[in-house]
């Protein structure tokens, strides 16, 4: 992959962000409408931006006009103010109302305050340009309890993808939200743009685990200029890298996290139980604590596993890794290199890699650890 | 319900218990071999006790050795040391040896010391004894990081039930186990007291999150002296309260707790569905903090359950009560009193009615809230 540092303004997308107080805003410009393809939240319980964006997506994207600062979500003028914060973009940037698609995310339960989030929209228009400057104001004004902003572009074979995204655990302190945007020049259809959109959902960001908390607004959307013809499976590699690169750098700013934990299980006896063995792993609060207590204590990982998953003990193996070093912790029944392995968590990325010895399938996922400061950034009344 | 203040040495069951250094040894002797019965940990990795229990279990138990210190499994010894430590326990009481039960908690991985754990048993077996004194040394033997001893013993109808508990987190911190000891007098046939057990930890334990982590040698066992005829609609009402009771005492002495919570889930589709609820709320670390906090968030409620249960938002009630005060934080759409709401967050057990609004079906679980103290305890290597 070639680095591009164009986030989310690659090959004409043009983007503005803007805070105020609690309030953000940003943009998202394309040269025209676009394909588009969108993957959202499985919560019952949806944010109002979710059948507005829904639709704007079936239509075809030209712009997305995002807010930090509200969810916008479980008052009675949400979904009016979700079609409104739409129709001032739309007025702000000159194009048709029904190509503006929306997000939010921010606390739940108030109703927004449109006339900041107008007066946003509209200082935000002023500032459309497309250097990476941009793109890092864009995610800048959509971070909640975000340590950093994070992006990416990257190319190959002449496929260009861009992202920004949001979010620091799945749901940050007032429900905030996992928000992705990604802008291509892949020229393919939107069903293939759909459907490699969902692929690439389920390897990277469904394999994310910070809390187990599952956000109403969780949105990832997908801006394609149709600009460069392409294979659906070159096109699928690039994606791969770059939802994967992007749910990374989520997992390693995870609400207080001092440490990045990145899991791969493998001799699972089928797909479905691999991912679920990662996702034990990863949600395991005696894991988190472990792993930042610096606590090679592999029982508790073998513990989980035999909650939910088919394993054989006396076939399995485990073994922490972080850059160069790497340690055996149990191998067969017997116990490795504990010493060595304590010495491996004190870095601030650990692999740890689990043979389940029940089978041939394979699955990877992110997490971080549990500590005093996500407790204390959770326990803030906002 | 009459208290009785005997612990598990009602009508003749005697106990001892006796710790040195990080290992302890509880002894539990009935007058006679016992119709028993007994519920083990569904984690596909088991403690070596439980085949060894199991048997003694369907042989009738005259006895149960108990040991902390050591979960004696995932060991190549454990199964060999289980029933060497019923041998043991056996010789020591002059009793058949495949009427002694045994059971252990404490670190995975680690050969079990078999010389003190003989030594133990014989220093514990001159100890016993049938006051309430006894009883309470043999549960404070068996703690490893609970705070206090659970311990309970009532009479209704003639029926009377002893219960000692342990357990601090469904995994304490180095895969310690949730354990429970019941003795009573209840004449019933060994598949009416297996039935009533299996109902009682499906309503009391089983609706127990301290942290969702489930361990490979948690056990409840029932012991009955057959001393007293009964129906066993009777006999089920003692002893979902005897299960209840410790239950609530488990969630107290949650780790690193400040606070005791209890859900009730009413209007669920199905009784699944409602204990799902229950335990989405009391597993979300995301409300867990919150409480800690002292924070109405009832966003986090909401969008947790919108995760995973069938609600109707519009329908909806939450409603946050201690001791004597109550306070409604959303009704029906619309948000509650949430000031009256916070100061309910500052007592030290708080009540959480949900009304999910999609049906009639009710349930009701225990837990606590979440603190840096229980990331520290378990970020501890032991």
């Amino acid at each position: 992959m070639n680095v591009v540092n164009k986030g989310i303004c690659i090959g004409g997308f043009r983007a503005a962000g803007i805070r105020k107080g609690k309030y953000g805003i940003a943009l998202i410009v394309a040269e025209d409408v676009c394909k588009s393809a969108a993957v959202f939240t499985k919560n019952r319980i949806k944010g109002a931006h979710i059948p507005v964006m829904k639709k704007a997506v079936g239509d075809g994207l030209h712009a997305i006009v995002v807010n930090s600062g509200n969810a916008n979500a479980c008052t009675p003028t949400a979904l009016k103010d979700a079609k409104t914060m739409a129709n001032i973009a739309a007025d702000a940037l000159g194009i048709n109302r029904r190509n503006v698609g929306v997000a939010s995310t921010g606390i739940i339960g108030k109703p927004l305050d449109i006339n900041t989030v107008e007066k946003l929209i509209n200082e935000a228009s002023q500032e459309l340009g497309s250097s990476q400057r941009n793109s890092k104001d864009a995610v800048a004004a959509i971070m909640t309890t975000d340590m950093k902003p994070k992006m990416i572009s990257v190319e190959q074979k002449g496929i260009v993808i861009g992202g920004i995204c949001k979010g620091s655990g799945m749901v940050a302190p007032n429900l905030g939200t996992m928000l992705c945007f990604l802008t291509t020049n892949a020229k393919l259809s939107r069903v293939e743009l759909q459907d490699s959109l969902k692929n690439s959902v389920r390897r990277s960001f469904n394999m994310l685990i910070i809390d187990d908390d599952m956000s109403p607004n969780d949105t990832v959307v997908l801006l394609s200029s149709g600009k460069k013809k392409c294979s659906k499976k070159d096109f699928q590699a690039v994606l791969d890298y770059v939802t994967i690169e992007l749910t990374k750098m989520l997992a390693a700013d995870g609400e207080g996290a001092t440490k990045f934990i990145e899991v791969n299980v493998t001799g699972a006896k089928n797909r479905v139980d691999a991912e679920n063995a990662v996702r034990l792993v990863l949600s395991s609060p005696l894991v988190k604590s472990m792993i930042y207590g610096r606590n090679p204590n592999w029982g508790r990982i073998v513990s989980k596993l035999g909650s939910g998953s088919s394993l054989k003990f006396n076939r399995m193996i485990i073994r922490f890794s972080s850059g160069k070093n790497s340690a055996l912790v149990l191998e067969r029944g017997v116990v490795g290199d504990l010493k060595n392995a304590r010495a491996i968590l004190d870095e601030s990325r650990i692999i740890i890699d689990v043979h389940l010895g029940a089978g041939k399938a394979k699955a990877t996922g992110w997490g971080c650890d549990l500590t005093p400061a996500y407790v204390r950034i959770n326990a803030r009344y906002n």
